[in-house]
């Protein structure tokens, strides 16, 4: 195989961008279908721009095609699970955006089908392939600092997304600290023991009605004996704050936010230095493509792919611990929730 | 009175740096008299080399002398409580060093007699007096970031103190972290409610013989609905790690550490620069001069002193909130201890 | 016109960087042709590859062609002046890469034919474009910091040429510091009045043979009243150092280089940052693609090209009185070459 | 000797500097007396409080005094020479601020005087016992990086003086740039051989009646090769501008500004970082404390001063033939004024 044709589910903002990624960035890639439920105008116009000939409303249609080898699964969160579990017995590869699901039981469900199959998986989390948290998890993982001894995340998103999605956002942990959680295990090299989470509402008071949190504060235990600590917020106003940190029992990796640029500005009222990005499109623009292309890789050269489907289970176990750590204001164990 | 006469008690380490402070820098302070119990030829030349004329053995001597109007309690942590009461007692203005003890019920028979004497009592939380704390402080309370969301604070030693100083040291939270306790109500200009506290032993293993850790992170919860994140290491090996960061509802703000030099270096192997101050008396130095300054001001206005007692009052309680969180691994309402 | 149809000249590097930017990420661009004197096989595969289904040996073809709307210019420098004068007559529009020639009189007379046909000409110094030094001009035009009164630039590349290119570059001042002459116009918002040269060969002594310098400093003086500073070296090694610094009546605006990444290693035996972007592929590579998006813009609008053939023609007459300031060590006002 | 007892002669501004900084800071000194011919009550009263025993009219009364082992002229510019010439005779080492004198022949006899006595001479170039600065040098002339080709230095005062000091200053290179002249050949490790000067009045046209620049430009050529600019502005507006650069064959050297307090304030409407410190008592505070030291051990050790007599006439020169080279709008080598 010197290509391979894939097959999109799902043309929202993000399938949209993996399309785009897949089209001009990724070499070996060409995107040979769409598949959208409610497909609209935009989307099919956008489709045919990006060269793409065939235009299903039924994800079906994917699994039947002899001429697709991989899908993008892009869909809603609950959709996930079902069609990680068809494309993989339609024999597909499958990239899948996180979480694979928030149901544990349906998370293991799609695992073992993917097994069955032996097919390849890999989950979106993109921040991996970020080229600052990628620096600190080699630094970390090459052992010249030592063994790591605190992982600190730091995560606010710029504005909170609109309160319709809260609704179904399956809760700030699920939805937003999951991708800390994965970062946590990434930088740590280390799976999390224990959860102990304080969350508050401090921004929007409407998150109360869905018992939603949109300040959190978290700390984790590590196999390693590590120690955690991550911090989010749903509205920094100032960007994208997306900054880690690992101390280690020689010395300390770091990385800082990327600037919109690098300017500075002094006057005898002070010194303005640019604003971080603003959001998950600016700063993570080039780790999308990365995980795209390592995707692409995995299949052609029939290798491992970078984050697999026990990490995205893993994610969700941690959230739930958290979920369960705020409602029960105590530390949970992991194997609690199991 | 257009200057106060000063009489320091104890010619440790953090005495002489009292003496040479009072001596050198501060305006309207003169050391009119050591007390040192232990007094040792070293520290009787340094007090004649800064032209203290009065040397004694015991603090007594410095209660009855009616030429001294202020004291600076500088002996071990065990004698403040009593030298603060007598001194009280003799109408001597108190600074004294941090903690005030660390058994409550101590603290509070000396803030009993202060209140009784009418003597002024200021206690050495230093880092308030740090130019950038202090920024990061007054802009949370100028108010034009609105209220305070995120408290979080990083202090880390470049190296442990000796395994001997760890048996008497009252544990990690009443020895360190205490001064991040005080930085967190100082930073969020609110107190705290309750603590989660997480602690390992991760440098040096003869650390768990004392049943104390060297790594340590924690949570707290304040009065105005602001979380708080702390984490403290024994050693970081690359210099003395002290930055404090505020997130508010509009937007945040930030310190970073001083550095021993401004300068980069930058070759085909990479980027070189500066490392933070190696420890304290570099970090703190100018910081220490400030409050010295305050104080002596406090008495010569007859003003009230920047840190006062309920201060060192408060910050005992939240370390005693932490031992307790990390014994019993949960989260400790400040109300439990008080 | 929704779409410019494009004939590329020249699929050296910048050719088939052109190529890609304008195949991938322009708007309202399509590659139509390319025409190729040496036409290789890797250079056909390229084309192919992006979808140009017109290939060429001779760029009459393209002059001839009346599907072909504009050219972009990207062969060797010695063609340019002759290339923009066929395509002004075939009524292309002409994107031309820097410098337009090295003889003024060749450049004239190419102006010339542009002016007549009324064709569209940009010229390309990319660094415009760049986010960095955009926002330091920005600034500057804004007049918020009063009018210019220094104007600094540095610019190092990382590594010098192969000898066999500086044998036929035009010396560094019309190969390298051109970019840095146009800057200087760019950033002061004025024009250079005189300049003075330094130049010295300190990386490699082959450098003497062909009486060129690797390593220059100049000063200008502009009409506004402000002075200039540039230095350039061949060779700094540790990557591309590109950074742009205006004193203004009120402040300063500096912009610094980018970095591979934002990560700090912290240890006992240093800080280890991060270093600059290697060289212009890693730093311009968004500044390329702006570049040729305004430029289509301007086609699609009707309206002025950012940077036009007065431009091109400025910068050479700057780097003509830097060659003969450096020859006879004295300053050199531009009226002396213009 | 275990004290070097000073004379101090002059108590203006920098006078009392060097006698806050030897009283209070330097080791191994002592202020024995003070000459200052127009004495003012304000300034006995000054050594008064610094314990200063003996208050003279005239520098006399210090020549002739057998306690006073050495003296720090800190008078007018122009009583330098005179002083050097007397304090020399009398047998005192010599500490004396900059410039020796703008006449090169005054220069001269004071350094034959001085030569004769066999006292020691050092010359107050404070900049070279700058952190920032002396980690340039010192990384320089380690070898580490190889041989130096390019110095920049950036000197910018927040404010220029008042025009009755530029009445009598000697003009901006003389007063100003003189510590940039310094710097050069500290930096570079060699001497400079060439100069070449813009100026020009941007800032306050009253300059003009003085035929003095605010605002200017000089390129260098060095011994070894390298080349080196400066730029100094009499008002930056935000502070104290000072920063150095080395580009040597294996890389480079920088060093930034000092700043304020290392915070930063994001929010929507952008990252305020702080200013440079003031001027130069904010900046250079720990560089004189550090200079007086140094003269003070090479007293006591009977060893080398760090700055001598040749060091202060070399900067004269330079900035002769800088002051020739902007008259003459030429580059003017130093055999044409030494």
């Amino acid at each position: 195989m010197n290509e391979v044709r894939i097959g999109l589910i799902g043309a929202g903002r993000i399938g949209k961008l993996h399309g785009d990624n897949l089209t001009r960035f990724v070499t070996g890639a060409r995107v040979e279908a769409l598949a959208e439920i409610r497909l609209q105008d935009e989307q099919r116009a956008w489709a045919e721009k990006n060269g793409i000939k065939k235009i299903h409303g039924d994800p079906v249609e994917i699994w039947k095609d002899p001429d697709i080898d991989a899908v993008f699964i892009c869909s809603s969160t609950d959709t996930h699970a079902d069609f990680i579990i068809q494309a993989a017995r339609a024999g597909k590869h499958i990239f899948c955006e996180k979480p694979i699901h928030t149901d544990v039981q349906k998370i293991k469900e799609a695992l073992e089908e993917v097994k069955k199959a032996g097919v390849k998986l890999q989950v979106g989390f993109v921040r991996r392939f970020d080229h600052n948290h990628r620096k600190v998890h080699d630094t970390v993982a090459s052992g010249k600092l030592g063994s790591p001894h605190v992982i600190k995340i730091t995560s606010r998103d710029p504005e909170g997304p609109p309160l319709s999605y809260i609704a179904v956002s399956g809760g700030i942990f699920m939805d937003m600290t999951i991708h800390d959680f994965d970062m946590a295990r990434y930088l740590s090299c280390s799976e999390v023991t224990e959860v102990s989470a304080y969350g508050t509402v401090l921004i929007d008071q409407e998150y109360k009605k869905y018992e939603d949190a949109d300040t959190v504060a978290v700390m984790l235990k590590f196999e390693n004996g590590a120690l955690g600590i991550i911090d989010n917020s749903r509205a920094s106003h100032y960007g994208y704050d997306q900054r880690t940190e690992v101390h280690c029992a020689k010395g300390c990796v770091q990385a800082a936010n990327d600037l919109n640029d690098t300017s500075m500005i002094s006057t005898m009222d002070g010194v303005i230095c640019e604003k971080p990005t603003w959001f998950f499109l600016e700063r993570y623009n080039n780790a999308f493509i990365a995980e795209a292309q390592d995707f692409v890789n995995s299949v052609l050269q029939d290798s491992t792919t970078p984050v697999n489907g026990e990490d995205g289970l893993m994610a969700v176990y941690i959230a739930q611990a958290a979920n369960r750590s705020l409602k029960e204001n105590r530390p949970v164990k992991l194997s609690e929730v199991m």
